[in-house]
């Protein structure tokens, strides 16, 4: 997979992150997933078709999710409930809808399904495909959270 | 919703099961979901779009989903591991695929993103939409799973 096509997430995810709850977060090295197995207490998810197939997937800890909305809301979050489950939900429609209008600009044309979200200690979140899925690490000041993007092509 | 977009769901998954597992499962009365959340051990979710953008999700039961695939490789499965992850994706994939060739004959044409499975004790799966979610509930001799539908329509 080009890493053109890997950039935008990265530009999106930092961008809604700071915009809406004045999180900086950082960046790290992409990198070619080999277990298949991202793992987190929450987990946004987004299915992707156009040209191709796709699906995106933002991970969150417990500790990383809860600050971020924290300061989203400017209230301190305490535990994974409902509005957190909204809140997640919002930041990947976010980061999924700035991430294709910045695709659009490479010729690559995509559509969102509903999102999902996925909220449990510890699971594990799978994208069924023989196709490299791309991790993207990130890492703010309450912990780390991961975005795993994948293209059929 | 109109429950003729839901009945292809439930004919998929009880031919798939039966097809692949030998499993006799048991449609339950579809309902409106209220909270929005399904819980169990294992899920497998495909996004939909179209000409409407829609999501699915079928949440087994570990003790459910570890009966079934058994039965499907002919040997006892005791835990959740890879194997019943791709079982899992597989499983999702021939029931989004055949519903979606039931709909293609009700004038409802649907593509499917790139599937994804979670595992994880007890998570939950929320779509996020302000549109109704329809669940399914099925019951097979080793125990209940549910598939929940949604179209933005």
């Amino acid at each position: 997979m080009d890493v053109k096509f890997i950039n935008p997430f990265i530009a999106a995810t930092l961008h809604v992150l700071k915009t809406i709850s004045t999180t900086e977060a950082e960046a790290g090295k992409p990198f070619l997933k080999k277990d298949k197995s991202a793992r987190g207490d929450v987990t946004g998810i987004i299915g992707l078709i156009g040209d191709v197939r796709g699906s995106v997937s933002v991970t969150f800890t417990e500790k990383c999710i809860l600050a971020i909305v924290s300061k989203m809301f400017g209230e301190d979050q305490k535990n994974l409930n409902d509005e957190i489950k909204d809140a997640v939900g919002e930041i990947s429609n976010m980061i999924s809808g700035q991430a294709r209008q910045a695709l659009e600009g490479l010729g690559r044309n995509l559509k969102a399904a509903i999102p999902m979200v996925i909220m449990g200690k510890d699971h594990t979140i799978s994208h069924i495909t023989s196709h490299p899925i791309i991790a993207i690490p990130f890492n703010t000041p309450a912990g780390a959270f991961t975005i795993e993007v994948c293209f059929e092509e």
